[in-house]
């Protein structure tokens, strides 16, 4: 029987059936979109499939079975692995990639596991060996630096053995923060990508299939750096692979929200072709070898200057016995005079205290203006062309690292992880 | 006498001599470079010019001395006042468009006033009938909600007294937020257009010029709005006009770092042909009555969550006795789980509490995912499009003008000055 994008169909497997509309395939699969909201995938050769005359009728849903179900097939999907193919691990996390309606309140919320997703995406299982793995499933707003520490473990575990490359599914809202903790924790001999989708798999115009495509390509790729893999336009053309210490979600719901800030990304991943153009210069595959850095400082704040801003903040920080302050100033990384006491209390108190800008694009330089020249006195850092949340990220893993103020300070102002690039303003 | 661009010259004026190359010039008036670092400009009618064979050796400079010859210069500059040309005040607060090296400590400071600027761009007095005010001489760094009033309460009194459009000279690193003030506290029926520079009058690369003839264009037009007046590119071809409420600063040093986010510039100036394209829909010149509305809460914050925050930040301004809080959330506008008790103890004390993006770009939706909906159970309040800094401005604006909760949360939500766009999710 000859099945079609489009058709409604009947698939039964190990006398379990499942109905929904036929989506775009690999060859020798089926993927349908059920009443449930969700995408399964099958292996055509596995399964009996029946024409629908209409779309079936929505049943009754007693909360969870539709999940029952979609994980029963899914469990059955990665028995076999290859032994030809690259061996990639899927971590997950959480997020919208691995979404799915709830429907208790009709709310998105994160649910599915590594095993969904490649139930779900069938064309993966061309691409390389999978092997999933459950690290957590949470939205990501809800991920702490214990969070970055248990993923970073995890994925090191799989680096030692004898994955080929690693993939993170994750939340896109704190995605940048996680990928920029990985950077710093880890020195990796193969690609580590995060990959997430900013619209759930239930969505039409959702990315998850072509953002993990991207992702298992760079991930089996000479790329070995933390990265993260989304959408390069709003369209489904091609990929961008962002250095995970200069990667920024800009825009709340578009698919190409992600962005490189003062850097190129290292690559595209055409989607049609899968061909991987590299566009800077990066870490390559076994030039490094495996070492992880754990330690997180929790006790840092990330502080945002506006005018007229009391002070108060940064001495209410030092109290709580806060170790490290990174503060996103106005314009070149300026504060108000009245800021500049309170900056030089911390700082001899032995608290860093790094300059980043509000302005997000551009380098910090507090060499220009009287105020900028002030803050260098109190013993303010220049936190170079840092995005702000990267700064935050690597000053809770320099005051992870060490205690000591000199050497803090040394570690803040040097190039760790692709963080600081070359000075050429423009 | 011929003497062409790139000349240096002695100019004398009055018995007081001036020497400099000679720079872009408008027809009859000459404009010199000087040793000082910075332009002064001349009727050549009023002047003797020698051609010098070479640049004049530079003079010690006695601290101050360069100050006083200029400002001798400019306050001869605005006598005449013609009948037949709009008019239009010039109110000055610092910044670098009238900044010049500090010869104390080599940095940039501001110190020039809006005399100084007519002296060095003489082509203005072709577009209108200028009258300078100083109202302060501080980097914007150091403007608070009391500068934004002042300023406000001045631009008010120019109206008043029969300007046709304002243009307020101001730093770049604020700009955004003064904009956003004087949009809510002014309702106009003329032009008030906010003009900065990214690079001081004494480098060649300087955007002052092209950027104050294009502000006074607007002043001169239709376009009744308080808007921001920066050049559109790297290029010396054109300005954008940013509305008030929807400009944020996103570079730290370029010329073009000036965007209009979630909004289209109101329009463009070309720089050529003069000409003004208007983009969208906008506050025509006499549409509304003047009415100024000043009020300023000050007791506001914007808080910046970011993964594993601690929600004590809240306490601590609840506490210290804020009224209003903006918080800067992840993705579609979200904390963790961890903020909500916070949020809920600060709705349930009166105190509102907004939530933007960090993304910046797209619109806040709280509906979406269960931290979303947690939040607006909670009492927090969806600052939709709004880009933090405005929802901060607009914060204070709003308990400047009632203390009632709920009337507060009825202007929150309201759009008042274009700050709220209508929903396209993209």
């Amino acid at each position: 029987m000859e099945i079609k994008q489009g058709d409604w169909v009947r698939v039964e497997k190990d006398g379990t059936v499942y109905e929904g509309k036929v989506m775009p395939s690999a060859e020798g699969y089926v993927t349908l979109k059920m009443n449930s909201g969700y995408n399964a995938g099958f292996l055509e050769a596995e399964v009996t499939i029946t024409l629908l005359e209409s779309k079936p009728e929505e049943p009754e849903v007693a909360e969870g079975a539709a999940e029952k179900r979609a994980l029963k097939v899914s469990s059955e999907l990665p028995a076999k692995r290859s032994e030809k193919l690259p061996k990639v691990a899927i971590l997950s996390t959480g997020g919208t990639i691995a979404s799915k309606i709830d429907y208790r309140t009709g709310a998105v919320s994160s649910q599915f596991t590594a095993d969904d997703i490649l139930s779900a995406i069938p064309e993966l299982r061309e691409i390389a060996d999978f092997k999933g793995r459950v690290i957590s499933s949470i939205l990501s707003e809800n991920m702490e630096s214990s969070s970055w520490e248990n993923l970073a473990k995890a994925v090191v575990e799989e680096i030692e053995a004898g994955a080929d490359g690693i993939i993170i599914t994750h939340g896109t809202d704190t995605m940048m923060y996680s990928a920029a903790a990985l950077s710093f924790m880890i020195e990796t001999p193969v690609p580590i990508v995060f990959v997430g989708s900013q619209r759930s798999a239930d969505r039409p115009s959702s990315d998850n299939a072509m953002n993990a495509i991207c992702a298992a390509l760079v991930a089996i790729s000479d790329i070995a750096e933390v990265s993260v893999v989304m959408h390069g336009t709003t369209s489904d053309d091609y990929c961008e692979v962002h250095r995970g210490t200069k990667v920024r979600k800009l825009h709340t719901s578009r698919r190409d929200a992600f962005k490189s800030v003062n850097s190129k990304p290292l690559a595209v991943v055409d989607y049609d072709s899968r061909k991987i153009e590299t566009l800077i210069a990066h870490t390559r595959r076994g030039e490094v070898p495996l070492k992880f850095k754990p330690g997180m400082e929790t006790k840092c704040a990330l502080v945002k200057f506006t005018p007229g801003a009391d002070p108060a903040i940064l001495d209410y920080y030092l109290e709580a016995g806060y170790k490290g302050i990174v503060i996103e100033g106005t314009g070149l990384g300026h504060v108000s005079t009245k800021w500049i006491p309170s900056i030089e209390k911390a700082t001899e108190a032995g608290i860093p205290v790094v300059i980043t800008s509000q302005c997000l694009n551009g380098r910090v330089c507090d060499r220009v203006y009287d105020t900028g020249r002030d803050m260098l006195k109190a013993g303010a850092l220049e936190g170079e062309d840092m995005l702000p949340e990267t700064a935050l990220v690597k000053m809770m893993w320099v005051l992870g690292q060490t205690g000591a103020f000199e050497e803090a300070v040394e570690l803040l102002g040097a190039d760790l992880s692709g963080e600081i690039t070359g000075c050429t303003l423009q």
